[in-house]
């Protein structure tokens, strides 16, 4: 239990470097980095306070106090009860806190069912998103961190090849959806990391495609973007596969993607300024006349989130240290015809970057 | 498309009895409510302004343009770059609204993360949660969204059908929550609706518990909490199950909660209190003197949302109308021993209250 501490202890002397009263977490990746506790959002108020003075609290329904029990390195729990509003409780806890600065972090995913109240019990009080001093904490992942991130990598490579082995024409995108999340299950993930997309044909040219009914036929490009996750921690793959033969337009978008994707990985390094991976990819892009085709920036953070900071997009000028955890993700999308997208996790390394899944960018047909 | 234009305008019936100038709708079932675009919560902001004079507008990034465009009934998009912030493009477009009351509506899922900014926004505004005007729109089921929910019950009815005939002694609670997920999708449901539990043993005392490695062993008490969604819409059943014989105070336990959940559900009617239904569960469970060990309300209204609107909890004192659905669901939680919970999915109908998953209370071992 004592990382928890530790992860509280440097939250405390950045709060108080940025003059930080409290930190009103939400159930959230943030609350788990903290405590060990995970749960999900919920429509009950659900909060754990880390305050720079005081211990930290959680304020739980009664329904969650054997859950925080069992789960959780902060034991300090206030409870109520559904039949009750947790309101008053809340506005005592604070008031008990005799705030300085007037400055709190709120998590940044709170709701607004949630905050807005919040703001009304603490009025004269600045709220500021709490990922402009968490984030530095999760940014650079420890070994433990790293090694479950691997273990879910290893999932989604399982996976990749059990699909390459299958016939997939004519099953439905959410058909094959549902057997890659099953077996991902199988194979030790606690949960999947987002929702599986399964996109074929056209349905490839819409990024953010899910699965759908459409039936997955003869020559259909089909996107693959899947991740699970092993102790909190994500994985997250992008693979484009063709069900039959590749036309040769097929074969040259996916060329440039993928050399697109080599080259911005090889770029890695500590030092490196994220935009400048970002670049990379792009310009290989643009130079074969698709710029306005790669309509999305080329990766993202990844840890107890899928999508975290560092972001890898034009305007972020931080620079890549080791520990840093990140997809590469160049795509190209023909509106009405076919998409392509090849998505790796790079880890920063002393000796570069790492893939942390390793499953071959070869043209599967 | 009708369906989504005539909900904008009732919506904008009650905006203008209560002064409110402009809905602000995040990727959430509010979103899908008045456009039929449904998407998960991002980091990348992605908005839909219902003001009361103007015509509703998407802000969305590029990304989104083609899914946007297939699947919503609002057409008019305004869109940004992953290079670009939507600061400057979301101030212009609200500037241009004028605001005449200076009370927006938020939707109670947006995070701090997009709240906090657009409070800085729109700072002369009061912000006040959606669910206030929205949840009197959407507790009330039309026809088609009962149908919805009913061919979701049917898929969870099936599961539990298919589970009673296997053997899952030996199975780890994350294998059989994984396979039930796998065959409701494959069963037509587009999604789950929330995490499948599977609380086997002790764990069963833990109401949230969802499902983890430990092994269903021969005596074991098991809850099985699940749901899945049809078009966006749904369903959602509790039943505790015994691997091997169960005890006689667990055949005791069981018959008070299944008679609790009996008597509540016998208690639906138009016009009667909310609270009433969870009064008469919480009796029959407390002259059993179980009153401290039943921690929860009684159930939940459930639509597009697996929890919304009507809360069946002592205090709400709501009237129960036509086309409301919600749980019914009992519980009786012994810390370190068992619990046993039964959950129903009920319709107000002109009748009286019918249930939507039609599966036997009889306690299956």
């Amino acid at each position: 239990m004592r990382i928890y501490e530790k992860r509280i202890e440097k939250c405390k002397k950045l709060m108080a470097r940025s003059g930080f009263d409290l930190v009103i977490l939400f159930p959230s990746p943030n609350m788990y980095y903290f405590s060990g506790f995970k749960e999900e959002p919920g429509e009950r108020m659900l909060l754990l306070l880390i305050p720079i003075k005081n211990k930290p609290v959680f304020i739980a329904s009664e329904l969650y106090q054997e859950h925080i029990r069992r789960d959780s390195s902060i034991q300090n729990v206030q409870i109520w009860k559904d039949s009750d509003s947790p309101r008053r409780l809340l506005q005592n806890i604070i008031k008990g806190m005799e705030l300085k600065y007037s400055k709190v972090l709120i998590d940044d995913t709170m709701g607004a069912l949630f905050l807005l109240p919040l703001q009304k019990i603490l009025q004269d009080c600045e709220f500021v998103p709490a990922s402009k001093i968490i984030s530095s904490l999760r940014i650079r992942k420890s070994e433990t961190e790293i090694e479950n991130m691997k273990r879910a990598s290893l999932i989604v490579d399982g996976i990749f090849n059990i699909i390459t082995k299958m016939k997939i024409k004519g099953m439905t995108e959410l058909e094959l959806a549902a057997r890659m999340e099953y077996e991902m299950k199988k194979m030790g993930s606690g949960n999947i990391a987002f929702e599986t997309i399964v996109a074929s044909g056209t349905n490839s040219a819409i990024p953010h495609h899910r699965a759908g009914n459409r039936i997955i036929k003869e020559g259909d490009v089909v996107v693959l973007d899947y991740g699970c996750k092993v102790n909190g921690y994500c994985s997250d793959i992008t693979r484009t596969i063709i069900c039959g033969k590749p036309s040769d337009k097929v074969r040259k978008v996916y060329d440039i993607v993928q050399r697109a994707q080599e080259k911005a990985f090889q770029a890695v390094k500590s030092g490196v300024a994220v935009e400048e991976i970002d670049r990379i990819a792009r310009e290989e892009i643009s130079k074969e006349g698709f710029d306005n085709r790669f309509i999305h920036r080329t990766g993202h953070g990844i840890g107890l989130e899928v999508h975290e900071e560092p972001y890898i997009v034009e305007g972020n000028n931080l620079k890549l240290e080791e520990g840093m955890t990140f997809s590469i993700e160049p795509g190209i999308y023909l509106p009405g015809e076919f998409g392509i997208r090849i998505e790796d996790i790079v880890l920063v390394t002393s000796k570069g970057g790492k893939r942390l899944n390793k499953c071959s960018h070869e043209l599967k047909a």
